[in-house]
């Protein structure tokens, strides 16, 4: 591995997802000076995935006019177990065959340079606390809503990860026995009741049993090509299946909050992922409300429940913030 | 306050539940030396209850042929939110009017020596993480199932309380939304699906339904004077709706420690509390098979699931580790 130099002043922050890769370069400031974005073409399986990491974090350092030998340092958050030490990744149930693939091996030897590893919710809770918060809540959740839910814990001021690094799995946590099967194996997850696929797969059930809604009017019958945006564009339309599912989501939302803060007492949850991007202005209110209400007395003195303004980019920032670290 | 001198070897734990109280005299060694109950007679206030306190730690430290003078310190674990810098109970749900309680001052008054308090669920977890696993673990969640559900987390070696001190309050986590009502006011906590007492009206709903069980023989249709022992009792006579009852509750506790190890990833759950103390034999399987099912894969890699062998006293063990570290 060769060592920094005076010259090694940038970083880069990869955030590998199962549909897309985003590659952000920053400077030591955390100053994001541009990004580029590719495809994950998951299914063509690691070795290829790797490469268009590889070449995605080229495009970027070429985007700002940098080489490579500028860059100092690489963070990748990955979708899933990651063993940190090692750099790899144990399993990624949206990545198809990645089971104990070394990627911070095999990255290092394809770009020459210091590579370190992360989960992606634990990623995107750092970029969140550092760049948003200014690293100040000693205690502080992070919970990201998406296709599934994924989350990470600020905790005495560090990353927790617990005994075997799975720590933060808040998207299987059961919030009603014998509700509707998550992809996990299990019924009732958080996941299940209000990810992304189950918001979808709620209002795609009602049409199907004859509900109205105008959604059907763009895009079918059947849904298929449904997207978080067109849920909002719905809204402000004033659908009532849309507002009736999207509250009942936010409601499930606010619950889960409520146990994290009973089982945590954070000063600070921050929320965010492709849902609440979409529909911040929809759903927060009710998650709020629902979350203090379910609360129990005296844990919620003071806390902050607030969606991040980093959107897309909290995982590129928090692994450029990892890279940061790591290489100081 | 006086200093501790070489002659002040002695510990005392105290354990202050909404209906006894147990104090244990401890050496520096953690052996007890003997202990004694008193009932707690909440409804008296907070005064007549901390005078019954400083009694029963006068009775347990004469029992054992000490004086005052000899002990060090005392440890308090107190059912409720506690301030432990200031050692103020907050608030404790099972003893009225304590609302922010000066408790250490009074009792250090009373008894001339330092008092320390803490949350029993707290207390109870250091006890078992100090004195049954030699403190060795580094992320262990003691979870203690009683009239309510109690726990404390053990967090990268140490007492995990959050930002309000109020973590680790599992037994207010939502496991079915919409389900039976709770003492705190909501619907379907892990408190009202598997504590003693929702297991103890279930059964009485079912009698009150027309179902029979051994149980009426000797306490009459209204059960009014059900213990756990009789639960135990009844299993072993081969009592069907004490059976289905049982299994139900130990499955939401299996759901209960699934939720919380794809949470915290710890490498020891210890269970406890009058409920796993009375029917172990009963629930124990059922409950680690359940929270193993529940648990995503790999966070459950090399988790232990035990039930506590220090019963009744885990609080008073506790309460003399603290009593002992904060003397040191």
């Amino acid at each position: 591995m060769p060592e920094a130099s005076a010259k090694q002043e940038y970083l880069v922050g990869v955030d590998l997802g199962g549909t897309k890769i985003l590659a952000g370069v920053f400077n030591q400031q955390l100053k994001c000076l541009g990004k580029v974005k590719t495809s994950t073409k998951a299914l063509r399986g690691p070795d290829s995935v790797i490469d268009r990491i590889a070449r995605c974090v080229e495009d970027a350092i070429d985007e700002c006019d940098l080489k490579l030998e500028q860059v100092r340092g690489i963070g990748v958050g990955a979708p899933g177990a990651v063993d940190t030490a090692s750099g790899k990744v144990i399993f990624a149930p949206n990545l198809p065959d990645w089971t104990d693939v070394p990627l911070k091996k095999i990255l290092e030897k394809d770009l020459k340079l210091p590579v370190f590893l992360e989960n992606d919710g634990n990623i995107c809770t750092l970029g969140v606390h550092h760049v948003e918060l200014d690293g100040k809540p000693k205690h502080m959740l992070g919970v990201f809503i998406g296709t599934g839910i994924g989350a990470g814990f600020i905790l005495e001021g560090k990353l927790y990860s617990g005994f075997n690094k799975t720590a933060a799995e808040v998207g299987h946590m059961v919030l009603e026995v014998g509700g509707p099967k998550c992809g996990c194996g299990n019924r009732g997850c958080f996941e299940a009741l209000a990810g992304r696929q189950a918001i979808y797969k709620k209002i795609q059930n009602a049409v199907k049993e004859g509900e109205k809604t105008v959604l059907t009017e763009t895009l079918g019958q059947d849904l298929a090509d449904l997207r978080s945006g067109d849920l909002r564009k719905a809204l402000r339309r004033g659908d009532k299946l849309v507002e009736r599912v999207i509250e009942e989501a936010a409601e499930y939302i606010g619950i889960g909050i409520a146990n994290l803060v009973n089982l945590l007492s954070p000063e600070v949850i921050v929320l965010g992922g492709g849902v609440i991007d979409a529909l911040e202005d929809e759903m927060m209110a009710i998650i709020v409300e629902t979350a203090h209400d379910y609360a129990l007395a005296g844990t919620d003195k003071g806390l902050e429940i607030i969606a991040s303004k980093l959107g897309d980019d909290a995982g590129i920032y928090g692994a450029a913030v990892l890279a940061k670290r790591e290489t100081k």
